[in-house]
């Protein structure tokens, strides 16, 4: 495999992915990939020989590693982002800078049944999606030259799915990625101006002016926030200040699993099955227990396309009024 | 009118616009709309009354204004982001900050012919459409009240075209977008800690070590980036310093649409008429010439699409080197 490169855009100063490898993907560049069910499943119970072996599965007792019997089963991606068998190797050429790709780009194919995702699964079992993923971040933070760990989603080709069969990643990286110290810092700053958290006060707004909430099930809540990027953009929140995802309880991972799959269906019902993407916003690994960053998803529906304009400027327009959304997804019987 | 509001997200400090107005149309949430040639296209001549009233036209002498005859035409959008007729009225709302929607959003109908890019326009029209864009920077950066001016211009449903025939989009906006302060704030530091301009210093390196270079026109080049964030990003930067895309002078505007016509032509041949967008990057209204800031434009094949990872930490994934891009496209003849 060519190792992949990050590398730094001095203008924007963001880190870039070279990764070549993925290149070789034949959906790369196209297609329909992601938006029927295919012909062949390479994650369906039978064919774990066709994937690289499994790190971790959730599996019936007695069932052996590699084969059928597991209801959550974790593998490298076979066209990884990032891989961890290789040296930081940080390095300079001219004005540019680079570092090799070392992190690592898992796959959670989160449930054995060939549905594009899982909001047809029983609470339980979307329950031991989340405390996998728990598990792998919980894992990963042990790698010293690990910073972040970032666990996403993608549902529909237009969300950049390139496997129909239900499934969510997880690509931990060397970096704190752009827009995770964007929000860090703006965090940091509300609390050193205002003592607070900002999530914590997001929430206790929300709640309070109720225009954009869309569930409420007594320890977090779903709602779309007050400047949407995207039309039913929808954010799930703890209402109890929390770091890190991987300190969630079993008992808040079991509500976290009530509300995320209702909030998805109602996504899922409402807007036709459109492709929608999630991700999961956790502290740094090893930035201990911050007070002022409160983890949270969000969840980004694709129903626009990114045009030049905000492609350029990171200057969204939006043309659902977030408290528009909200009634309507209040609305969706689930 | 509904008048769109700017919203402010705390966490990533961004600004979007809710543009409830935009949501009347047809095509927002679909569709097949830009990639085949329309049954009725709008922006051809004889339909000028299809559109708000031109702010602005090259035409033949002893022709009319919103009647056929012109060459280049500039219409206000008729689902606008931004809107010229309103106050500012910035207020708060609990935490959350907002101001009117006020600005401008202008439609420049880059050529009479129904193509879906203006490559197969000669050399002088291509000068024309780049000049126009001048024009209507200068005319709209004497509102006082409007900091930004982006020109950027969408190729293909991929790209967010929703009307087929060629056409530039510019927004001019009362904040100066979050990508472009990132941009300026990174080569204002650069200047400071080098005593030189980033974009000079890139374009010098690049010169030099000629694996990225396209296209080398004299007083451009055209080249793929060291960090591109997609398979064949390409930007086009003047050698010599200038602040202001507005200041270019007829003989390099020449020169500009040499070189741009010519590497879209390659892009869209050589990548079998990919969606594009490209951006106009220059430098704020009343900024000045600044020593630090050069302007350019950034051309972004969309081949990949962008998934939750990248959606979530604006950290991209690119499966293809720039070197080998820029080799493939040096071969495209065109």
């Amino acid at each position: 495999m060519i190792p992949s490169e990050l590398r730094k855009d001095p203008l924007s100063q963001r880190w870039v992915i070279i990764a070549a490898e993925r290149a070789k993907r034949p959906s790369d560049f196209d297609s329909d990939a992601a938006s029927e069910p295919p012909v062949f499943d390479p994650f369906a119970p039978g064919n774990e020989d066709k994937t690289p072996p499994e790190i971790a599965s959730y599996r019936r007792p007695g069932t052996f590693p590699n084969k059928p019997g597991w209801h959550i089963r974790v593998v490298p991606n076979k066209y990884p982002a990032l891989q961890i068998e290789c040296a930081l190797e940080k390095r300079g050429e001219g004005i540019y800078d680079s570092m090799k790709g070392v992190g690592a780009h898992e796959v959670i194919i989160d449930t054995p049944e060939g549905a594009q995702s899982f909001t047809g699964s029983k609470d339980e079992h979307v329950q031991d999606i989340l405390w996998m993923y728990r598990d792998r971040l919980v894992d990963l933070s042990r790698d010293k030259r690990m910073k972040y760990g970032m666990l996403f989603k993608n549902v529909g080709r237009a969300a950049g799915a390139t496997v129909y069969h239900s499934h969510s990643q997880l690509i931990v990286s060397p970096i704190v990625p752009h827009h995770v110290e964007e929000k860090l810092s703006a965090c940091k700053n509300f609390y050193e101006y205002r003592g607070r958290c900002l999530l914590c006060d997001i929430a206790l707004q929300e709640l309070e002016q109720k225009s954009r909430l869309v569930l409420d099930s007594g320890q977090f809540i779903a709602f779309e926030p007050y400047a949407a990027r995207t039309p039913f953009e929808t954010w799930i929140v703890p209402k109890n200040h929390a770091a890190h995802f991987e300190s969630l309880t079993q008992p808040l991972c079991e509500e976290l699993a009530y509300i995320l799959k209702r909030t998805l269906a109602k996504i899922e019902k409402g807007l036709k099955n459109t492709a929608y993407n999630y991700m999961i916003f956790t502290a740094p690994f090893h930035a201990g227990d911050l007070a002022h960053f409160h983890w949270h998803i969000e969840i980004v529906p694709r129903l626009t396309r990114q045009a030049g304009f905000e492609w350029g400027t990171g200057f969204y327009i939006n043309p659902v009024p977030p408290e528009d959304a909200a009634e309507f997804l209040r609305g969706v019987k689930i």
